[in-house]
């Protein structure tokens, strides 16, 4: 019986590479400070919630030729919430700084995400353990979780924790409410003299943790590459066998980076992005019509197959389903202990709903497939709401196109056939083994928060910019967790988080998409861009993504 | 805007391997005849069926030093059903051995599958055209289809399309089916005077066209590698979350060489085999009750999450459901214009199903969730029939453990979180970049379908063996497709047909899934294959199927 992979043994062999201001050694750094910086809005709040680590300077690293002191110091480190390809490279990355800096140093990994901080439990890393772990993709390694870190009691346990094991920092490995929980467990140190000091590290394949200062968040290149693999293959598909169209749901809810990343490395026939839905104010039968007039166009072509990206949150940016569905929770709620309606056959309780909603939200209602309509009324959460994760946004989109080409048929502007198969993509990229891009930012990006550490920072997040260039050129620093945070409303209450970016529709990235749809869904401009590679010809291994590459060269040109 | 990714412009660039006996060049051949052969079982009537090409022998190449004549000649080219990566690699072998044997030489492409020669739809290959599709997945150099050659109306008609164009030689790319009418056209030419070849190449990512002559069909290597990168991701992502059940189905309904070729790849917890579910008679109780142990001993362990492989056509290997189908659709005939049943709601009809099946089948009926019920009887082919493939099993084995497991948590036998994912993959594998292997394998079997045509062979299958180790020693030479034949019932008649090969309980790849499914089922041994690489250390590059691999130790050992 095997144990390992073929690939899984070569990988583990892989030396990423590291930002030449990082590569000079971890104790011989300078520290370059920035001028003190304000958050992103609602400053006041902000800087009252923060008092102890607001306003701090961004910094970056230069190499220097003096060795630094290093005293001894155990540090801890944490995965928090979905998995992300690089998560073990930060943590083979922070390792490799720590007992380079001072062998006597100790890092221990916190079990099964924020809880094992609070619950105490937690393993020692030996070369062993991390050797098994580098450049593979999961966060196995010590397990995930998604327990909220913000509680006085959770900082006051963790605190303990922290104290047993002699701890003077945590590294916290997660996306934007990962981060805020880090500003706000930093704030709590130094204002109880903790003498404890907190670096996060900016993850998430969705790609909505990123602004001014942090270009991109890890996971997001190997998810997409991984999709992009996919996609690639089901439009070969699609073009040789000419007779499905494919719908491919893609995970992602507040954001749709991924779909926009996956539609320029394909070229795809249809793509939609839920923000530019919201902006326009899009309606259900607005998009069903976009797409059947896209089936109905091809058709006359003679090419009854295509392929749609559709983004998993779809249908909680149509402003009309979204009012739907909120009055829906409110009608539910009332008919939870009405006999009248809980014992009603299917069609019956369809009826009790339509009446019961106002008139814009009943007629949304009624306009959906059986499917869904039941879907809605069944699988709700525990606190009796809707769950909309759970609707299959592309079946739904199926059935109604296809009636929608039924009618169409009816009246002559359509004269073809509409085969569908529908796919779901998110768990396939969120483990797969980080491209060489991943493999090397996450390496820097845990290697340069032990040097955050180092210079006593807290409440920053590990920041690693230039990533266009190769390697040895990025930019190794820190930002201020406090300055890329708002005040937003969650659960009716204004809380402190890290700003989520959504798509601009007036961005680099998505200007080529609108650029190049019209021509996309006709013409056949497919791209297949086959599986990541990690050894071979730097052009195939070493690329990023295009919204890095846009971005990036926007920001140039604006500069 | 792009046209090509990085990775389609280095894989253009890649010369594939050739055994030595066709690297000295296609008219520097010497053919070694061996043996007559006889058919696997019928012989009388494969004989009488196939007189004038039964009973050749099987041929291998030897290198010569002589150069050949090589008079000017047309070849047409056709790829049938289902797409499977490295296609364009026959093609380009067959048109670099053609062109080479004599640049005069012309190559057909015939469009859309067997249609194109019945319709007389072609295009000439020129080498712009074959240069953009070398190393590439897919069909679409030329399109596929389904269509099936066996009329004597479409013989007259694909005769007439090549006397036409002065094609005297014909190659189809398919499966069993597709080959079992190549065998059928190759006779009526010869029975016809015709002067046209015939010869097959094996072509499936089922993996169920092979046999004592032939090792493998091609694609069978790039799909199941594609399949377990997948499943590999999903492993690392189950283990590193903890909390979801994946489900996954996987293409392929008449055998589970995929499913078994994966589980191989990756361990996982659960592997089903359809082929041991009809022999051991498996009731889908026993197969829910066998899922649902496993998952309740886990979960004992703590660990509630796993993965389960399910073959796509599980549903029609077992017996019971088997019965209760062809039940089903007799007696959804006589409802047909049975207004009391088709204007009925949803649980009348249910139960006047019930009520009509026989005593064991309706039981088997009214065992199923709501769902599966409903969708047996909406989902109809033309004929009436009861749509096997529309069953979504995945979701109907998700819903029939979560029911299981419910009723022994109130037993007391079950203490845990069921939470499930499910997904299918098919698409997705069939028209990725041919692997090292398959680019190799293709070329060859096309440079090599060339070689039979030299020495005027008909009715033969292109066959390249020796697969397990380099190329330089892959053995090239060609099987006469009556061979492989047998009689089989088809739509009531008994036909002559390649025979399908299922994975065989007593084989050396079962064996292996067999010797450690207990220990996978609840240790966690999975392995993690990462993406097919195309570059870098031949360990990763070069390695082909733990099936091929078993299979080929297993036949040395026999000898």
């Amino acid at each position: 019986m095997k144990e390992l992979s073929s690939l899984q043994i070569e990988r583990l062999k892989y030396q990423p590479k590291l930002p030449s201001s990082l590569s000079g050694g971890i104790n011989n750094l300078t520290l370059v400070e920035g001028n003190k910086t304000e958050c992103v809005k609602d400053a006041e709040q902000i800087k009252e919630l923060f008092k102890n680590t607001y306003g701090k300077p961004v910094v970056t690293f230069k190499s220097s030729n003096q060795t630094e002191d290093a005293p001894v110091r155990n540090i801890g480190v944490i995965l928090s919430g979905g998995q992300a390809p690089g998560g073990h490279n930060v943590i083979a990355g922070l390792y490799d700084a720590l007992k380079q800096s001072n062998p006597q140093n100790k890092l221990y990994g916190f079990l099964g995400g924020p809880s094992g901080i609070i619950e105490g439990e937690y393993i020692e890393f030996t070369p062993e353990k991390i050797n098994a772990y580098r450049n593979t993709g999961g966060f196995d390694i010590i397990g995930s979780g998604r327990t909220k870190l913000e509680t006085e009691e959770q900082f006051q346990k963790a605190l303990k924790v922290c104290q047993n094991l002699n701890i003077t920092g945590v590294v916290i490995i997660g996306g934007d409410d990962s981060n805020t929980n880090a500003a706000m467990l930093a704030e709590w140190f130094v204002k109880n003299n903790a003498g404890i000091q907190v670096i996060g590290c900016p993850k998430t394949i969705d790609g909505d943790l990123k602004n001014e200062q942090i270009e991109i968040s890890f996971g997001f290149d190997t998810a997409t590459k991984t999709y992009a693999e996919l996609i690639g293959n089901i439009l070969r598909d699609a073009n040789s066998a000419k007779k499905y169209w494919h719908f491919v749901k893609l995970m992602g809810r507040s954001a749709t980076h991924v779909g926009l990343e996956v539609a320029l490395q394909t070229q795809p026939n249809i793509t939609l992005i839920s923000e530019e839905v919201e902006q326009k104010q899009m309606s259900l039968k607005q998009i069903v019509n976009y797409i059947a007039d896209i089936v109905a166009k091809r058709a006359d072509m003679g090419k009854n197959f295509g392929i749609a990206l559709i983004p998993e949150g779809l249908i909680e940016f149509i402003p009309e389903i979204k009012s739907m569905i909120s009055n829906l929770n409110d009608v539910l709620a009332t008919l939870e202990n009405d006999n009248s309606y809980t014992s009603a056959d299917e069609n019956t309780k369809f009826n009790i709903i339509k009446n019961k909603l106002n008139a814009a939200d009943s007629a949304v209602y009624d306009s959906l497939p059986v499917m869904i309509k039941k879907q809605l009324l069944m699988d709700r959460d525990p606190h009796g709401n809707v769950q909309v994760s759970k609707i299959e946004t592309e079946k739904l989109l199926i059935e109604m196109v296809s009636n929608k080409l039924t009618e169409m048929k009816k009246a002559g502007t359509y004269n073809g056939k509409f085969s569908a198969q529908c796919h779901f993509f998110g768990y396939e990229g969120r483990c797969a083994f980080p491209s060489n891009f991943d493999a090397d930012y996450c390496y820097s990006l845990g290697y340069n928060a032990f040097a955050l550490m180092k210079f006593g920072l807290t409440g920053y997040l590990s920041s690693v910019k230039n990533l266009s260039s190769p390697a040895n050129e990025w930019v190794a620093g820190g930002v201020p967790l406090t300055m890329m945070m708002n005040m937003e409303k969650r659960h009716g209450q204004f809380k402190p988080v890290i700003k989520k970016a959504l798509v601009e529709l007036n961005g680099p990235v998505f200007k080529v998409l609108e650029e190049n749809r019209e021509k996309w869904a006709l013409e056949d401009k497919y791209i297949f861009p086959g599986s990541i590679q990690y050894f071979g010809p730097s052009c195939v291994c070493d690329i990023t993504t295009e919204t890095l590459k846009l971005e990036n060269a926007a920001k140039l040109t604006a500069v």
